[in-house]
């Protein structure tokens, strides 16, 4: 059975790159898929496609239910949900699609650093398992798909 | 991963070869499905297997209904449906699909010229985008599919 | 057992009135509801409320959506949706709700004069009952609640 | 039919109690819920009941569960869901209430002031409604259940 | 807690008095529903309300699209479902309500003689209980509402 | 696209053969699949396989719920359910079968002779489409499927 | 809000009693619900009502099915499912009642002792509060559905 | 069509390598999955990869929730669920996952022998196939896919 493995979160780290590298090595049954993470073109595709406003609130707009046909279409295809919290910025969409994957009964991996632990102790509390690393995440990925365990002998 | 798009609504102009054209130029990982948009088969389909009625109400209705064991199924399975309004004629079934397409929570594209834009707000309020081109829509489509974006470097 | 009974669709006659009515003077045990009928009012309250808006589209969703919080919750909450088609205008919404409530396994009596039969096909083809009159509904109800048939003793 | 409102998000201003007594004095058929506000218990609730925890983390994750079993059951039985984003920290666990009744379909009013609308986008991208004030919501509300609109005779 | 019990099947004994007599000395919190049991009005009901038909498939499949909206609600509201087959006729939408109401997850009492105990193999194989009197069914229900059973002191 | 069918209903005639043989004719893109229909093995598999009953109920129950691993799971996963009622027995696997369909959605098409018309009429008025014959049945899937009517160029 | 909870498991300590209690003590706007707790009734009600099995395994089946209408229907209608495990016996009754109320997404608090943490560890990881005691499992319920605990001020 | 058969359960006999070798003998076209089998690996998964606890309970939890994350995603993927009970343990996971797969609409066929069968009543009733070894399930596999039953002439 091969996975589809959602990675929602961050973009402005390389984490995904880790996390798909690391699993291409252990020869991974997985497609990842994730939204797109080219910033500007993220903000623009709206009004891009179908057209200029002038009130950044609709441009906004606009472009964010175009990326939504996207990422609810590929979460609602996932088997797990991986998430992770960067150091920055204000992060509601990560939070807001784990809290969409939530409700569809998506298992979810959250990925953050320790100073955020307090903060999102409701998402974490959602979760099957809160890691530091994407390194950590493909070890589970491994894990749960191959039964894998580094030191356990199959 | 192959995507499902269902072209529902107007029969009477070639947007949907249109889209399915520069979907192919684009090399779209992309199965289209529609309606029977051959008008009299679509008429004329339940009495012309299942036998003759003197009733045109029944006429239509044994025709529908066997054009629905099509168009609910293939919505059913659709990861996208895309819905045009033509210039012209009543087009209740488009809106019909619309609300169908909704309340199953598919992502929802509507075309439609400006003129309707008034009459269709209704529909256009549970749209993902609102386009108004063919063209426009497979914009769409490769944006949300390939993160692909006119101008943005990849 | 009290029944939800929703009416979609044409705004511009007495139809509900004339349901209700019927239904009080038969006792019937049904809480009907509705989407707000003042045009204006719903044309323009979501600019009215959340602040204007120069672009007409935007005026328009704006209102369109704050209205879908009062029809989707309460078609959802229907046991039966009544859609009737007036003679005039495109009545998108109508078809719209209509397909939406199909898709929810709603119960459909859809009430239409023979003129729009052939245009409606596919929406008559999804409903339980196609009626011409409101007056009809009622009877619908009374059977359909109380098995009570005008010539037919209980 | 009386309605069931969540009041998700910021616990630091009187938002809820702004909301709740102006409902009042419209008058409003309506049940407002929402998380345990009382800052301190619900940090505590889960070590206070089962037991300390040495672990902060732990600490966290029982009190975020306990939490869970109210904030999941009322979301799940409200008709609307209000989530209102303050001026200062994460508040991740809004966002994510916010994509948990999404994916549930519940209509979704998002408040927010205008410095968190880009931030905002993806949440507001999936609401019906979004507002700058509670008050804003009660008239939403007003017009959604009773069709009040003022300026606009019924 | 009330419970709603569906009386579905033979219309032509006293099986559902019987039940709700046996049922009301009991003094069971249960409110029982059925289909219109009144045959010539469950056949004429469709073309009684809506107009004649010259064709009889039509006539009765109007009428049976009409019964269709008591029977799929009440059913759908049900907690169980009761189905009797008797000793005459076909009896087909017997085992179709069977079907309908154990692919909605609906617990299931079948009562039947033992004459037709190898033809209903099937739908007894995804009941909950196959009783063969009306008398039983109250004690059923008695038992799994109140914990009741003669015989066991409470 | 490939499509699942399938054909529940009458064991004793050849009906599922003319369907599969004129379906390859017509190279339709379709996976037929059925109750298991050597008669005897369907009786006696739950006996043969998991021990011998005394009672014969139980011997039909085990086998009947054998059976139901096999008829539940093909017809949650087709598109379409066709069920053929025969002259003979009462068949009301057939029409359980008819009802679990409908409950899931899935269009159905009825096979039937014209004596079975009134007995079957709540049956029908579940179907998209009720057919006399085997052969009408496979004209229905080559039109839903391809779009091809005979008499009507493409 | 009234709350219903669902109190599964041991019934061979006052636990259910204890909670009952002490809710009402607290005056909480509980209604609690349990499987029978009579052994006997609940091993003997299916041949009591309907009649011996030589067979034991029979004997057995068709009490348990009984029960299920029971338990089913109850644990469907539960907004908290609460389930003990006490110092004897195998009680895989209330672990899979503990399973069924997981795949319904209903929100579980597990009780049991020390002992036992390891084996059910699984059961455990389901749950959103893991309690020691019937006294701690109402201080969780007057927590979410009052906001009080004890020792922080409202 | 590949049915997937979830093999969940005892871990200390070679149960599933059996029905493996036996299914593969038949040439069955089943995808067999299981959880993790290695009981040493399946302890300490989530301490291993996400760090270490000092407190056991919350040392079983994080093991028990990653492996959750396989369980429920190869259960929910599942056309059947075989959950087999052995001689000694507790085997609350394996009650659980008849539990969780019940509620799914799985079909469940459990494997136990004679000693079990009382304790087991409530989990047998909800299954379609009670057998006492793993033979017996291979021949119902063949029987459900393939029709095949032996000393019955296909």
């Amino acid at each position: 059975m091969a996975w589809n493995v959602y990675l929602s979160g961050e973009i402005h780290t390389d984490w995904r790159e880790r996390i798909e590298e690391k699993a291409g090595q252990a020869d991974l049954p997985v497609t990842f898929s994730a939204p797109v993470t080219h910033h500007e073109a993220s903000d623009d595709c709206g009004v891009q496609i179908l057209g200029a406003e002038q009130n950044k609130f609709w441009h906004d707009h606009k472009g964010a239910q175009v990326n939504a046909i996207r990422t609810r279409t590929l979460i609602g295809k996932a088997d797990v949900v991986v998430v992770r919290f960067g150091e920055k910025y204000k992060q509601w969409n990560a939070a807001f699609d784990a809290g969409y994957a939530a409700a569809l009964g998506k298992p979810l991996i959250i990925i953050h650093g320790p100073d955020h632990q307090h903060a999102l102790k409701e998402v974490d509390a959602a979760a099957l398992a809160v890691a530091e690393t994407p390194e950590q995440t493909v070890e589970i990925l491994d894990y749960v798909i191959n039964g894998r365990l580094a030191g356990y002998n199959a």
